[in-house]
């Protein structure tokens, strides 16, 4: 029972494997200096390797708190179906409360639960055979969901062009392949001529550590610059589109993404250049009406006033460390999913989108 | 000889001292874990000092410059004006490649050679003197200016106010007080409450590392933020002004300042929040008709690659590292020197004040 094989010229590493019982997660904050791959068996180790960014990257932790649930659920000790749902749905709510701002993780769950919720009259033991086989089932999908985004994404992409992204949403961040990467990869595949500005994105630098790394391994060409040189960069006229991933996307289109995609979508704004989100489908979530109901995870500020054992400011300084930001629709050029392309009136095509995924 | 004591009350420490032929220079790379102070007497060691960031921000190199001119002078064995001049242009010319975008470090020299100029019926012995004269009249002078600076711009500033502020534009920064950060000082002397957010300021963290240092030692409310963040603090209603320093206005008032301070200006309008700029007169350069003219110093890319010895990205990538941008005038609500506050039409009112200060 593996996963690895699928998809071998889809591109981009596969960062979550399974197999045998055994969930390998390729340790995020460790690259590039080091590819080191941890074994969990464990829900709850699961959920600690969610909280500590071992994994991120919306879908990429949705993915991962579906096999979490299913080893949860494999160590229920329960002979009848209430005992066993009154377990997994506890193991579950341990899962969920992981992160607070990607939906996906919620969705992931939610898709875990219905399966359980839809198969009253199976055994434990079942039950458990069908959550382990609906885990692969969400990993698999996701990196053909992946692919479709890169397809309709790739549409929207001049011949030459040179991309500005902000984070990693890329194949580390999700099943594989990626999304907004995704997106790059497939302009690549097409023959087009894919240029990258990756953002490092501080303080976990996700930009310098995992866009950097997984484009280069691909032979993409890319720069790194901080989080700070993108404006620049667009005045010079270095930037033709931005792409980005989302964590969570409202239902009139705001997006909720790594702190400092706001910054980059005003700064494109601001020099016309168009502005997209890619994401799948499950990042869509229709019971928020607008950005300003997303919750934004508030992380420890030691990740920016230390790296590593580096401290880089004054002991005892105050500091905020918001993990996510709001970008508002109106500097939304399009939403790219894997069913296709929204564009101005966000609101029907995200809810056709969704109603199409059920 | 000493201008240590000089302006006790001041707020701020001083960063470059002087004393009987030796310039000690707090090494601000060190910030905030540990408080070097290194000492040169030779003008070649100054350069390398300045080139690689022991001393940084405009007014601080300009003043240091102006010392190490001072001592490459001491160490000139002529009998003659000529064969002084001749060795003591070269000296400057050293001094001045040593960063290319701070117009202060040719304004200091400037005046340095011109005070030799002046005095070409001198000894070279009595030169020296005068040269020594000169450099400590420069630092004493820039406090002095920066006081003056922060009274103006303290009339900007409402009595509750929430500024942000981007890399070091302070005590140390300058010969003491700060020009953006003298601002702060000024008006929490007049007993305004105000609290400060700081950028980090990728890649050389002078807004983590000395922002924060210098404002905590102040006992001035500080909150340390990633770069990436200012677009979220303002959306949220938590900037109410911003203040930055400048390295070279051009005649019509477009700004060169750390990178980063274009993305911080583009976001201030969008946010409806001025945006100021607090420099001395040394800064603005008439011969510039626009910023576009302003050399911008490209680094290398190690400063974003690693932190020290830690390594951040994978080995070989591409980097791009711009030192500073250019913020276009019509996005600067006024520009704060010691002789009052510009507004509206830059290009006169920027060349009143160089007359003013000639």
């Amino acid at each position: 029972m593996s996963n690895c094989a699928a998809f071998p010229n889809a591109g981009g590493i596969r960062p979550i494997r399974y197999a045998d019982g055994i969930l390998s997660l390729l340790d995020q904050r460790r690259l590039p200096n080091e590819e080191l791959w941890l074994e969990y068996s464990d829900y709850r180790e699961v959920a600690e390797a969610i909280r500590s960014m071992v994994v991120r990257g919306a879908p990429a932790i949705g993915i991962t708190a579906a096999y979490g649930a299913f080893l949860g659920a494999r160590a229920i000790e329960a002979d009848n179906y209430a005992d066993f749902m009154n377990a997994f749905n506890k193991i579950c709510e341990v899962l969920a409360t992981t992160r607070p701002t990607a939906i996906n993780l919620c969705w992931a769950l939610d898709r875990m639960k219905s399966l359980a919720q839809a198969n009253a009259e199976q055994s434990p033991n079942n039950l458990k055979i069908g959550l382990e086989y609906e885990a692969m089932a969400i990993a698999e999908e996701d990196v053909r969901i992946n692919m479709n985004m890169g397809r309709h994404g790739n549409t929207l992409l001049p011949n030459k062009v040179k991309i500005l992204t902000h984070c990693n949403a890329g194949a580390l961040a999700t099943g594989g392949y990626g999304t907004a990467l995704g997106v790059i990869r497939a302009a690549v595949a097409a023959g087009k001529q894919v240029s990258v500005y990756a953002d490092e994105t501080r303080p976990f630098l996700q930009g310098a550590r995992l866009t950097a790394w997984e484009l280069q391994r691909d032979g993409i060409e890319t720069t790194l610059i901080c989080d700070n040189m993108a404006g620049y960069m667009m005045a010079k006229g270095e930037v033709d589109a931005v792409i980005v991933g989302a964590d969570r996307i409202a239902a009139n289109g705001d997006v909720a993404n790594k702190i400092g995609t706001y910054t980059v979508a005003v700064l494109a704004k601001e020099h016309n250049i168009p502005f997209y989100v890619a994401a799948p489908v499950s990042t869509i979530d229709l019971k928020l009406s607008d950005g300003s109901k997303i919750p934004i995870e508030e992380r420890d500020g030691r990740e920016i006033t230390h790296l590593g054992d580096q401290q880089l400011a004054p002991t005892g300084i105050a500091t905020c460390n918001p993990a996510f930001d709001i970008t508002p629709a109106r500097l939304v050029s399009a939403i790219i999913t894997e069913h296709g392309v929204a564009k101005g009136n966000y609101l029907e095509q995200l809810a056709g989108f969704v109603r199409q995924s059920r």
